[in-house]
């Protein structure tokens, strides 16, 4: 992407459209806010990187205490290494060879960790271990209601047993995340999945210790239901990443009593770039904002947002009326995660949205790591 | 994102996942097929490169007869002709002062067009144009029926005169897509779409030739509908942009008879990272591909794609029976143009998928550029 000549300390009205804006103070204040519940708690928080794929944001939680960060790829987690970010959990499985071969040499330069949920992959993944002289923790991933990766929690004691018997890999525990879980709109419903989810992973605790071995910790949870795994009294750690942000499908949940309430910290900035008289359209469409978990919303003002293609978004009147010809407007993204993957960077302002300046420019460091 | 130690003839088989993939036999007869339609019916062809947002696969569309190549953002323009792509049309308004001081730099370098449909954005094009002592042709754009950008036929005649006007803009014709006619499943019903498009267009003409001005060109269609167009006797230019790679979307489409009919020949390889008893899961989500126009097809097999989230595809057995862990499986996007802009490169294939080598790696130049 061609450079743009935004620079610090340029007021927020200077920025050029579209782009991706992160209100510090929001930030700080959510990073805060759970950095309290999880001490209050007495949980570990590993917070999934997933969301900000950033070494400036994961070193803002780990100086709240945060004890490292999850990841889903293996290049997220080269780069953010090279970011500096010093002890990654790769929450999700990897059977090819040659990325375990790269992903041993990681290994001996930050503390690293990774999922399993199969015999083929424990032993691709050790011989890739032995090879290079490196250790790992190995967490057995098991499915507590996502019905994607995981074993059934029978079988979470065989491959326990598997990962103990191979000198280099240290069974550290389950995996037990329910990602559908964090997405169900009332309180009632996140309860009836999240227990049945703690339910599953007390059997899968249970055979691993009737098979003679220790279970160090269950990990898993999500922004939508952290609370509830750690009232479980069996999750010990927890995973919740969109928090920083909060996108509009998280702020649709129905919050639950005593749960901390975060702030959107995450916008995409957009301009009217035509005006009709029914419909004003936007230079943000899906190339600028994901959709998967349903369109953003307009920020501050009361208008429709209609899909209008990769390049442009369609406003209707609603309470307010249409902005005018070169105005701009804010959108809170439907889904943080794959937004930020749509940015090479960062605009970080101090001073709220309208009035504030630009305090940094910070690389999305894991944008399009994939592989 | 990290490099991945992938080598220009290195079997496909050594690509790791998720990798877009680009099979250079496939494209090259696409780009024939519709060079031989456009030359057999007297129109110019100006690819739109929103697809495929490459230098390499601008200059193999120009060697085949194209005039040069549609955009939708300044960026695009810049980083295309950075990538030595000489003629770029901006089919897309810009009102920001800054982009358009940026954008008559950028016309000095490269012969560069713009779509206007405002006054405001005629008058702050002509200041910038103006300023910097460059030229530039500009289409006035009319809503033929997409309800985004664009006046109506009537307003036609003023816009043109008002950038027949300024020094520095020349009239240069109409802009007249219609993009939701290109998704219209029925032969049946993109007839009427287009044939409404065509009405307004020529409205638009007539606007323009009673105020005394020429109306040099009616440019627009896409892959859905550019025979439709082609038939009209009005349009003069071509802007599909689809045909190059012909996603999942297009594909389903009813053909029209005496088209030419395009090949798929952009994938995404995946492979299967967990593999459960009910369903395999790859690790190509909508990440790696993008989802706007539905999910993927499994290509060459008989498999249900179900989205698995940012990450993760869920395979389900239907005439096939499911993959096994480790293996690979092609996906067709349901969408070309925002799937790659979600990966840094493609890896230009010859031979086919299963048994070719890596011809080219070639940058996605104008991947990320939104402004």
């Amino acid at each position: 992407m061609t450079a743009e000549a935004i620079q610090v300390g340029d007021p927020v009205s200077a920025v050029a459209t579209p782009a991706l804006v992160l209100d510090l103070d929001a930030l700080e204040r959510n990073i805060q806010k759970m950095a309290d519940f999880a001490g209050n708690h007495g949980m570990r928080l590993r917070p999934h990187a997933k969301t900000h794929k950033s070494g400036h944001v994961a070193a803002l939680q780990r100086a709240a205490g945060a004890v490292g960060v999850c990841v889903q790829k293996l290049s997220e987690a080269e780069a953010l290494a090279a970011a500096g970010v010093d002890d990654i959990y790769i929450s999700n499985e990897i059977v090819d060879p040659r990325k375990l071969t790269r992903m041993a040499a990681l290994a001996q330069r930050v503390t690293l960790a990774i999922a399993v949920d199969s015999r083929l992959g424990i032993d691709r993944l050790a011989a890739a271990v032995r090879e290079a002289g490196a250790q790992l923790d190995v967490f057995v991933e098991i499915d507590v209601g996502q019905g994607r990766c995981g074993v059934a929690a029978t079988e979470a004691g065989a491959l326990a047993h598997l990962v103990a018997s191979h000198p280099g890999l240290r069974f550290a525990g389950l995996q037990a995340y329910h990602g559908k879980a964090q997405h169900l709109r009332s309180v009632a419903e996140r309860e009836v999945a999240i227990h049945h989810a703690v339910t599953v992973a007390r059997t899968a605790q249970a055979a691993v210790t009737a098979s003679g071995l220790n279970c160090p910790l269950v990990t898993g949870a999500g922004t939508g239901s952290f609370a509830l795994e750690t009232a479980s009294g069996l999750y010990g750690e927890l995973q919740a990443g969109s928090y920083v942000f909060m996108d509009r499908d998280y702020a649709d949940n129905e919050p639950q009593r005593g749960v901390p309430v975060f702030e959107h910290a995450l916008f995409v900035k957009s301009q009217v770039i035509s005006r009709g008289l029914s419909h004003a359209v936007v230079d943000a469409g899906h190339k600028a904002h994901a959709i998967d978990s349903g369109l953003p919303r307009v920020w501050g003002r009361d208008l429709e947002f209609a899909n209008g293609g990769d390049e442009h978004g369609i406003l209707r009147a609603r309470g307010d009326t249409l902005p005018e010809l070169g105005d701009t407007v804010w959108l809170v993204p439907g889904h943080c995660d794959p937004t930020v993957n749509l940015h090479d960077r960062y605009v970080v302002v101090r001073g709220g949205l309208e009035q504030g300046v630009v305090a940094h420019l910070w690389p999305v460091h894991a944008r399009g790591c994939l592989i």
